[in-house]
């Protein structure tokens, strides 16, 4: 259980830091501009691009991706790299080809996909020449339990016909987004987890409409491709398109689940780390009633909260990964688990904070306090509500 | 102390509760399409309109302000009436014409304005013809502290100069809003609550620059006007424009905020109850595991602490009502304090448990309540943070 | 929903408000000395009987009891005496003979009592010349569910054979406890609310063994006669000690509930008052780090919390009051379960930070704070845990 | 930064679990029936001294101290011993030897005691033939800040005369508390950090007078010498039993404080487990309305959250355990002051809601949890309040 950087893992810390630092987040701005200048417009603006051409260039690239095609990093290795790009949560992690969904898509890929699949598709989403979505959620079902999935796929003949209704398809709305990896049964009479299977569709097959973009919060989230809800219609793929076998969908959703999950916390640790730091600069210079912010009792006690939060929670998805790493994410399932359900909702009461030490300010976006909020919020959301986990986790420990 | 309802607000509350069920809730779609049908136009959309000419021939109109030229009530008859309105936060307020920021305005002009001012600006107020902006806050200062504000109104002949920054200037986007009610400092040598004074300003005068639109998370609340950045450069208007008299302007702004406050209480408990209809609808036909949400002991719980909350909060605002009615708005400090303090809060909570009961629709505007939330967040920062009040409620506690 | 006090209470409230700040709250050292100069000895200690001439010759007494026997004030005139005997938990309410459970026991024996068992029982209690206890909980099952009760009563010719083990029946340890009201069941096949029945049994009766006293954290709490485990062995008395009728008993256990469960708020809430009262006291005096606790932020934020927390609960518990009076207790069901789930941990966190404000002295018994703190703990236990009250609401909640 | 326990702490873990398991636990039962035949008396009951001669033959003593007289274990290594001794607060730590405040004051002897020093107390404390006492805290000030420290050291020829008033003197009113290691003032006018010394008193010595015993929350905690108020009247010692030089008594008390902070918090997670282990019993056998509390939501959720923050408070602990090994206790400071406030109050609500799980057994000793809770509240206070803690720690968080 050694949570120690080792080199590789200190060299690349270092550089993307400074990576991070100098050039991701004075890019905010920047980004914040061009999407003023076109609105309306989905996907990833210019900057995005320069940002990514740096980063493949400092061979900061693809750091998410376990074996030869990705870094080859483990999840102990990767947890700080992600902590790192979650500071600047709408440039960071895209800038170095590591923003979901296309990282869980690209592990789906590698992981289960043949050879021509990823040649079709994988090497064009580990270049960023394209971008994917993962079709998943539906507005009419508990999609928390996938057991509820009601988009049908049909075999006929040489063909899979797709018959279904999705919604929150993350970045589904960039026109980039060339693939959609979509889950649905295809078999409804098979024992629960072996009726639901993963097919490939291309964005353009016919069939395949894009109802509307949802918001989070207000935000359309339009820099990164937004959240859509698309309608499948007797949507025809090609037999081969299939993602592993037929009743597979289950077992490779829960495969996809868990570096999502862990991801997503070292990303949001990141987003604490931010807000810590704004609040620092903040209170060191506000002056209410006589005094800094800084020198007020209660405003202290807000920032020393955040830090033993920060702490305790880092250890505890680093202790993750390791488990991940050293016995699989099988066993690791508690601790997911428990990540899952603490992080997002501690860093969203930071950001809670953060925002009442910047007063109205912290409303709007002169800061990434709200966005960040929306999006820590919405993590409590994503992969079903924490009260499943809880609910799940509190069961296996019963059964200790 | 008797917060028993008398015959004329039952009588009110019937109708009204009629009013905002039948034709306020169902417009809200309508809201929704118009909005979407006229992209980055600011102000009212033309169901407010239509509602508005619902309500006044209904006689339920201008019911916020007390004396002739209102509907006469006291703070305590007008709470629930208040809290129905809240119901439906966006149209709710407005389609009664009792809608922050233009009920504080008019009650300002209706107690310290001139008849000259009170014929050019409070009747096309009162009638709906015009709305207007209160431009307090500043970006530079901690403004929750009334005597920082820097914005400087200095005597030139027959005129007065306005030069200064506001920002959260709320509905001030709205072309319509004709008046901004400008507070700035005439003598900053005077003592520390004598140096302010509140001036109006018509919308058009030279000088009077919009810099920009605040957005709260997301929202840019587009439909009431949103909130401005104003640049008041040497703005030019005759002297008796001054609302009240020189000096006099921190007075006047107290004067408002014991109102607005609980006004703006009142109306977040209507959200609350919104969002128990709305989690008590969703939990009676989602089903999750197997067993409908409403047979499960965690939403249970949250619904059973949402009611009691919602209750004893009811309680103290109406307690503080009865107190601004019987011994006025300076001796219900306390009171007013507490309840801006408790009831935002307690909103965004239920809110929040709201949402996670809708899952990621609760994110969405597939619901209210994403937009409710952001509107009871912003609350927590409105007319200073709740950290202010607490100090100042816990220092007076102290010296009872 | 008049909350005002009308004449005779604010007489009653500022003559018992003297006799408290006056004569109870003094004499709380002197009970510290009697109980330690009698270690073991169980029961009232001679301060209690000079407190209770006192009090009688005042006319405080009996404040709790409706109707001729009593005071006969209302629920809702009855709430600011029992607030003001909750300053003073060991003192207040045994001084003026409103102390639990005898005042439970009271309103049943005057409510269901054969003229015959008030005068042998009731009497005696009115004039404080006994003490008495109700056997209801049991070890061996969840008796928040009445319906599990386990002890059984049966008949044989002219009287009743008891047989059960009863547990937490207060003030039993207290030789001067004469009766002992137990509920157990006559008829197990009949239908579920009417199985129970309610019987007087004396101290005496051969059979009764009080097995141990229970404590409450450290507390054996013997000023007032503690908590017993008692076992009844075929224990038997005349027919003619069933109160009420057969199957009878839960419906009596119901209608004790009421009042019992808000007269524990009313008390409660004066726990709350007195932490204040301390709190600042300690804060306005004590230094630490160069500075008076009440200049500190963080302190200044908890009596903040602890003054809108009481002002809020207290007026829920009157609206309590005010419907078990007009509408009944039936109908007040909601109130008096969220009074019950709200009031006690309020007061608990409100106890809490006091205790932290003092420091290890807090922790001592050097202030009522621990003690109050085990009291306001063990409320949130007594009459069933929160959780099936949360429920229980929560479900309602759902209906309407 | 390997958490990772080596070979010789899981082979000592091992065997001190079955220890604590086999031995410690079964003997609670045992101790409750010595102190119910021992009224009165303060001090080690016999059963202490049987388990010690136990572990003593195992090779399970002294665990706690570094070098050679001790088990020579680092903090790392000792920490999940700790925790385990914790899971039975009253006996398993002192049945090892390893119980506060002899703990910290073998440390002290070992490090700064002279060989003179060490051969008459520290022997007979690693034997276990005596008990000592830690005189620090003062009633009159707030001692959390040792600079208030107001008990003087004077030198008078060959020997200090001690005058002042201490209290939570743990263990002192053991009779075979043979020793107490004073703090006062030798110099007022030396820089602040250079005024204290620390001296070592005889109980026997003329002048010492115990005062009384004080209670936490109604427990006397005789069972191992409770808390004493000591009075020191002209207490003469000689000169030799200065402990380090004059002036180094806030240097020395600092050394104390990181590993007595670090064991109270291994110990404190120890009693979270152990009161996870007692509710996993009782959910898994109580039944309340038809369902077994297990398949209960609301409990569920209690153990889940319990379990995480267990996990992730563990792992801070071991990170801050390995940082006092490899980089000193001070640079150590930060994540020091993260745990002693973080895992006491944690533990506190884990025990609150495992009372709750209990019902009315849980306040009672008929379960180890409301004797524990009682002491996780205390340790909110040792060596000062939290918020003492939080303000120093924000006070750093902003400087970084």
């Amino acid at each position: 259980m050694d949570f120690a950087p080792d080199a590789r893992t200190e060299e690349l810390t270092e550089r993307l830091r400074a990576f991070i630092e100098d050039r991701v987040t004075p890019a905010e701005a920047e980004l914040d501009a061009e999407l003023a200048a076109t609105p309306g417009e989905w996907g990833l603006r210019p900057v995005v691009g320069r940002l990514q051409a740096e980063a493949r260039a400092a061979g900061l690239w693809n750091l998410f991706l376990p074996g030869d095609r990705g870094a080859g990093l483990t999840n102990l290795q990767y947890a700080p790299l992600a902590e790192l790009t979650g500071r600047s949560p709408r440039l960071g992690p895209v800038a170095v080809n590591c923003a979901a969904p296309d990282t869980g898509n690209m592990e789906l890929l590698a992981e289960f996909g043949t050879p021509a699949q990823q040649a079709e598709w994988l090497e064009p989403l580990l270049d960023a020449r394209i971008r994917s979505a993962f079709c998943m959620t539906e507005p009419a079902v508990a999609s928390s339990d996938a057991t509820n999935i009601a988009t049908r796929i049909r075999r006929d003949g040489d063909e899979y016909v797709i018959t279904g209704r999705k919604w929150w398809s993350t970045g589904a709305m960039n026109p980039d987004a060339r693939l959609f990896i979509v889950m649905g049964k295809t078999d409804p009479d098979a024992p629960r987890h072996r009726q639901q299977s993963m097919i490939l569709v291309p964005r353009d097959t016919p069939g395949v409409r894009i109802v509307r973009p949802l918001t989070v919060f207000g935000y359309d989230d339009r820099d990164h491709g937004g959240h859509a809800e698309i309608d499948f219609d007797e949507v025809r793929v090609p037999a081969a398109n299939l993602l592993g076998g037929e009743g597979e969908g289950f077992a490779i959703a829960q495969a996809r689940l868990g570096p999502g999950r862990i991801h997503h916390c070292m990303r949001a640790i990141g987003m604490g780390e931010r807000a810590l730091d704004l609040v620092r600069d903040r209170a060191g210079e506000r002056v209410a009633f006589g005094r800094p912010l800084a020198e007020q009792g209660v405003v202290r006690e807000w920032i020393a909260e955040a830090r033993i939060e920060l702490e305790a929670l880092r250890l505890l998805v680093l202790k993750t990964a390791w488990l991940m790493d050293t016995v699989g994410n099988r066993a690791a399932m508690t601790e997911i688990q428990a990540i899952k359900i603490a992080v997002p909702r501690a860093v969203q009461r930071i950001l809670d904070r953060a925002i009442q030490v910047f007063g109205a300010a912290g409303l709007s976006d002169d800061t990434p306090l709200a966005e960040m909020f929306a999006g820590a919020r919405a993590l409590r959301l994503a992969d079903g509500p924490d009260e499943v986990h809880l609910s799940a986790l509190g069961k296996a420990e019963l059964r200790r």
